[in-house]
């Protein structure tokens, strides 16, 4: 079992953000040939796929030079250092067009970095391009965008997973080893889980979230996307403070399997091979009621947050939202104050009722989603025989926790009728290491090494 | 001139809180006297006033026997020990009937005192009972209650201005030296005003808000009413932790005159006497356009979060609410939840916005209510020849501070056509000692000493 995508591989496919580093740094590679390499990729394969948005050769190259001068010259950033990285296109790039997925922002050219795009060039990564978004980043399907839908490598019918569509695709088919996103409700796991890499969503706050187009603003997280858990927590690292625990701790996490059902029907087969990869573990259940609040604490504090955002434009000039997305909004614009009052007082309640599944243990592990990419377009299906919606079903096991705030991993786990699953393992914020350790313990079948 | 209302005056007209409190520890009265007076005098005068919604005679001379035993014995817990106090009838006392002005909560008996109830106990204040509030304190009126509406003093055809409102006329009319409010856009400061009497909304959180019923939880500040600022500050003093900032600063404190016509328009009888009482002071006036965003976040927040306290009451027994406070809570519940996100944004923006004008200036000075104490059930006045609500003038000059969690007291000022009017101070959160230094140094003509 492979889980690299037929039809597309590139030029990152297999490799890891150390090997690079380590060629960088011994002479086997100079950043601008990765660069080059990657530009050459994103040129063959994004009419295929729809990745990018926006692809910024010359400013590319130019920092590749510069980071193989630095490296010459003994400066070195870090493991990030002449690494070409893709960025979803609704973080501000000084410069360059970043337009939501959006008519509204067709022509928008910032005039300053976010954040941790700030921080990505401190660490000497070489940013290549945008990549493609659902429209303001409002839809776990990856489909609905002013750039068109991004397409999943694995099978180009078959969607992505969003809203960071574009960087799940890129990064899956090897066009760049490393490309940040952002994740609300699962914007980050989803298009990962689908397109078979690994994405981490840390805790609320832990990467900055300024100069980052706002969704949510109380669920909104930045992560980022890679090809394994090692090189999520590599990038991360760069884009956050530094990682407490030590590794004295890491041999004894405790990791449980949180039953999926109390949260959503999934595919069988989904949820039979993500727990196989997972392994022999303890099992634990959300308490009864728990699950149904969260998702109607979750898609009353997004409505309430996202319309807020969006009132001006809705009044102003609603023609230039896609009309699903712009649908999506009129309803959300019907959400009454005192709902978005009493969800967030439920989630502070929420925070110690699933709190308690972590008295004993470390770290929870489920399916990232719970069903395969579904066809382009699609918007209802069937589990079991019942029917049920496409969206629910995508973000019903990762939106738990942004309204909770805790960090989440999706890993590769295997494959069912040949596409990707992911497998996510959750934990409190401040026990980042312990996910990271359990993603190395587990490390299922067929996963890159 | 004097500011005790001519029909109605009680044992504790003119008596200050430190003369009680010298009088009991000298033997010349005991609090057992005091209380049984404050009785005698609610018997006598609530009929025609409706400020006591459930008087404890029988606990409160119980707690007088106490107060006056201690004390016998050396046992001193300060100015309050031995004072007969009343609480507004919706904070929370063990084993007392406490209804919210609310057919819904017509015989409530809580188990637990509320927290600010507790502190009264621990100071030894004697409390006689509980006085009538708007129904669940949604009304500035006062005239809106299962209890029926509170009487002002001064004039029993008129209102007292709410919620706090018997806490304002028992205060007034001398039936009690002290009475517990609750202030979420002016409650304890509007009724204030309107009697003739001080009152304190102190910074939010400064005095506990635990056992209080919820009108709007990030609006709602629980104060006190009395004869004087000295008592206010006495009573304020003894329900919070220490007050910081010493005695040698005071002689600085720099008071500003803030522009009323820059919040509301106000009938200009009271603005003349208020700003005479204030004496000559730097004028200072509010951003363009603050005054519009105050009062507009101020009735988002408070919507919102009234209707998440009563919307499953609302669902099942609407026919127990009042008609208009009905109607209110149902075009609260209307308010979208977008835009309960953005005045909480904006609250944010406005705290910088007003925060400016204490750059220079250390006490903000203006009306506390624009208009006098208007006849029960009025609810459109005019203001130089406009038509103006009631609710919003009563409103339009104390809310702002509820928004941005600013102490704020207000002291009798003298009266226009026979009926009081008060003068408000506002400083930041811990700047409480300049607030009553300024009280002192003005003490407007007419007040008692």
């Amino acid at each position: 079992m492979t889980l690299t995508p037929d039809h597309f591989t590139g030029p990152f496919t297999g490799r890891t953000i150390a090997g690079l580093a380590d060629d960088l740094r011994r002479g086997r590679a100079t950043s601008a040939e990765l660069t080059e390499s990657a530009l050459d990729a994103i040129a063959a394969h994004n009419p295929a796929l729809n990745a990018f948005v926006t692809v910024d050769a010359e400013g590319a190259m130019a920092a590749a030079r510069r980071a193989d001068e630095e490296l010459a010259g003994g400066a070195d950033r870090g493991p990030l250092h002449g690494v070409p990285v893709a960025v979803k296109d609704l973080i501000m790039i000084a410069g360059l067009r970043v337009t939501m997925g959006s008519r509204h922002f067709a022509g928008h050219v910032p005039e300053a970095d976010a954040g941790c795009v700030a921080l990505l060039r401190e660490s000497g990564a070489v940013i290549v391009g945008t990549t493609t978004t659902h429209e303001f980043a409002y839809g776990p399907t990856g489909d609905r965008s002013a750039a068109g839908p991004a397409r999943n490598p694995w099978n180009p019918e078959r969607m992505t997973g969003g809203s960071s569509a574009g960087s799940g695709a890129a990064v899956a088919a090897g066009l760049v080893p490393l490309a940040l996103g952002t994740d609300t409700g699962g914007s980050v796991r989803i298009p990962a889980a689908l397109c078979g890499v690994a994405g981490f969503k840390p805790a609320y706050g832990a990467i900055p979230a300024d100069g980052v187009f706002p969704l949510s603003g109380t669920l909104d997280h930045v992560g980022v996307l890679a090809g394994s858990a090692e090189d999520c927590l590599l990038a991360y690292s760069c884009l956050t403070r530094p990682l407490g625990g030590g590794a004295e701790d890491l041999g004894r996490v405790r990791v449980a399997w949180l039953d999926p059902a109390g949260l959503f029907p999934g595919d069988p087969r989904v949820v039979r091979a993500v727990h196989a990869a997972a392994g022999p573990l303890k099992e634990v259940r959300l308490p009864e009621g728990v699950a149904a609040t969260l998702r109607e604490t979750y898609t009353t504090i997004q409505s309430c947050e996202t319309v807020a955002v969006h009132a001006d434009r809705l009044a102003a000039a609603p023609e230039l939202f896609d009309p699903e997305v712009l649908e999506r909004l009129r309803v959300a614009a019907e959400v009454p104050g005192w709902r978005y009052v009493r969800a967030m007082d439920a989630r502070a309640a929420l925070a110690d009722a699933v709190g308690a599944l972590f008295d004993h243990h470390d770290v929870l592990a489920l399916p990232t989603v719970p069903i395969i990419a579904p066809p382009l377009g699609l918007r209802e299906t069937e589990i079991d025989g019942r029917p049920v919606a496409v969206r629910a079903a995508l973000l019903a096991m990762t939106s738990p926790w942004n309204v909770l705030g805790l960090p989440a991993l999706t890993i590769p786990a295997g494959t069912v009728d040949g596409l990707p699953v992911g497998l996510q393992l959750v934990a409190r914020p401040g026990q980042e290491p312990s996910i990271f350790e359990a993603a190395r313990t587990i490390r299922p079948a067929g996963t890159r090494t």
